[in-house]
């Protein structure tokens, strides 16, 4: 027997019928002999609904009573699962973030996890019951009141209890198969990755890969915690997230048939492609190359609350003595930024600032790549052989960056999508949504 | 500096501008220096929306969980009106039923409150701020499982919350002007009670009055919590329940004027005719008159668990040694209770069973009856003379009830309210709801 935490997200749970359809899936797991505890999230768009009410009744909600309002959400959908899961003859309980011991900081609205105390759900399983968590809400261990974990939150909060439990296993329900190795949308030959790395995953995550929360990856990797994002419309594998190096198992089905033991196996040079077409370029043109400065344009810029992504500096030219600074940055914060650099521009002496929020970010992901000489040039050609100019480059361990114009990126991510083989050779179905929407 | 709990009722927090609108209210209360609690239903028409959710899910749900699923109305309710609170200046702090200490035993769907433990309740008072109370909702002090205390419990957590906190005043807010005389859909000329004692309320609930929960009543009663009933669609001042006896205040107006004192006033003979047409008559024929035969009876009907209300046995003659048993109970019991009595008809060797839902019940509530004879024969005459046949009587210090057709039953109290000089003399409006429906 094992236990195993499984998260639906609001589509999964959109409607009665999809209620019930849930609960057979989970059903099915407890009579299987796993211990099975679920997060679930607010029902298809109502947390959205409950975020229009509060604007219709208060221009400026305060936090606390915004969190509140929206864990009012979970609360509905996780009591009407566990009746679904009553009627399938299963013992179900459901609890609130708090009942379950879900403690966080009090900063409402993207509290912090800082304990998880489970002993109610512990207790839950160990009479046999199926034990219904709501995701995304905490209570705070200073002031006692209700907390949010902020949007994506229940992916955390299904990473967090599974942590807490020492699960088998934490599987993220969705309505895709999987992480693919690049938007489908985009590059119909993409397919399943069938596993990676915790580290891949973050990098694939933060490069605009949208399936999976963060957050949750970054806590899914701390505690070393399997992930497993899959459909809630099929009973196909998804894609497995584990820990990285050369302890990859061979795939999700060996997975669970293997107890979970992993094997090792020759990693794929590259994971995926992944874009991200919301962010926008600052050029400082014209910095006195002299030192600090930098990190005067940066105290600035993290001042007006944005999350810089990219960042790029030239070499100076000897002879003006003056150095070009880029950064790339959420279209939504760059109108604060470019405001706070124009008012400091006299402080820190550049020439000039340009903006455009007509650039796309592709990203090439894969642990392999560290050993694996010349993918850096291999991407370079590929982009060049498809007529793709370069605007900016920045690299990790296990990811390249480049940035290029808005209007190129569809056209970069395919040519790179096929440049590394990537594409799929047996046109494997892609399958978006399910039968039930 | 006075301490008020208010409650508000699902029409009147029924959308945003309702919200916004009862805000208002409770700001000004503040502002005149008044410490505020509010106590706070679901929005409308939500918890049967919830419900109507839970029977799409589940034919019968269980009842822990549809508690979990019914306080969800509540939090959304409450947390708006702190948004709009919060709007007009004030701090606000919403509290759910667990939270502002409502501990009840683990009976889901009608748990009663065994604690009161305000204490987040009063700290919120202490630091200045206005807090809102989930009604209907508390958590068991057992099973720490979320309770509800069953419909029209948001009248009783008032009632209990002010108990606990000692308040000035409890004031239910509704869509009518306080308690009148008789239901003005039946009797055009019915006015407000001005003042009433919480035992003549307490018959005027059990005998078909609606706007008040007889539980809160009860508890109101038990703790000398002086009760306000009135409309939150105007200032007007409504019906104020107190402790009864010679300690009647001369009105509302007064009993705010004069810093609650109360002074002494001669009682008014009869307050009200409440009227409930949702009875059923059971009469059994031919019961041998002996010693147990009666609790025979009642034993089976409380085993059908109904809430008996009127009993009558007749005289036995002396020839066949047997009596009559009637009484009623809600029509919603009936068929439960008529298959017990059948299926025992053996065993209480009684000769047949009748059954007629087509009765009406008229009350006559007064606290001043007592004092002055002659109020059941002018009761009767005036039946008598509006043609009116009366089927059963029964009465208490302070009620007289008769059981009629159902179809006299209109006639019978427009017959009485006018007998008893109750009919409003200059013609005071009376106003159902209010402009904001």
């Amino acid at each position: 027997m094992s236990l195993v935490v499984q998260k639906y997200g609001g589509s999964s749970v959109a409607d009665a019928p999809a209620i019930r359809r849930v609960a057979q899936r989970i059903a099915a797991y407890r009579e299987a002999g796993h211990e099975v505890v679920v997060v679930v999230s607010a029902m298809g768009d109502s947390t959205d609904e409950l975020i229009d009410l509060a604007a219709a009744v208060s221009p400026a909600p305060p936090a606390r009573e915004l969190d509140m309002l929206l864990t009012a959400g979970e609360r509905i959908s996780m009591a009407l699962l566990a009746m679904a899961l009553t009627d399938t003859g299963h013992e179900a309980r459901s609890f609130t973030g708090s009942q379950a011991g879900m403690i966080t900081d009090a900063e409402h609205g993207k509290a912090r996890i800082i304990d998880v105390t489970p002993g109610r759900i512990r207790q839950a399983l160990d009479d046999g019951a199926i034990a219904i968590v709501a995701g995304f809400q905490g209570v705070s261990q200073t002031t006692k009141d209700i907390t949010t974990l902020g949007r994506g939150g229940s992916d955390t909060t299904a990473v967090a209890l599974a942590a807490a439990l020492g699960a088998d296993v934490c599987e993220i329900y969705t309505d895709v198969d999987g992480i693919f190795t690049a938007d489908p949308r985009i590059v119909p030959l993409a397919h399943r990755i069938p596993l990676v790395s915790h580290e891949e995953m973050l990098e694939m995550a933060a490069a605009g890969a949208k399936v999976l929360h963060l957050r949750a990856v970054e806590y899914a990797r701390r505690y070393r915690v399997p992930l497993h994002v899959r459909s809630s419309f099929s009973d196909r594998m998804g894609t497995l997230i584990v820990e990285g190096g050369a302890h990859f198992p061979v795939g999700p089905e060996q997975f669970y048939d293997s107890g979970n033991e992993v094997s090792p196996m020759e990693q794929p040079i590259i994971s995926g492609v992944a874009h991200d077409a919301s962010q926008g370029k600052v050029t400082l043109i014209g910095v006195p190359d002299v030192p600090g400065k930098a990190a005067a344009v940066f105290q600035i810029v993290a001042a007006a609350a944005a999350n810089v992504d990219m960042i790029v500096q030239n070499v100076s030219t000897e002879i003006t003595g003056r150095t070009d600074i880029s950064f790339t940055l959420p279209t939504d914060d760059a109108a604060q930024v470019v405001d706070a650099l124009t008012t400091a521009r006299d402080k820190l002496s550049f020439l000039s600032l340009e903006y455009s929020d007509q650039i796309g970010k592709l990203s090439l992901i894969g642990a392999g790549m560290r050993s694996h000489p010349g993918v850096s040039a291999r991407l370079f050609a590929a982009l060049s052989e498809a007529g793709v100019n370069i605007q900016m480059i920045s690299t990790s361990e296990i990811r390249i960056s480049v940035v290029t114009a808005k209007d190129d990126l569809d056209r970069a991510v395919r040519a790179v999508h096929t440049a590394f083989e990537l594409d799929s050779a047996n046109g494997e179905a892609v399958v978006y949504g399910g039968t039930g929407r």
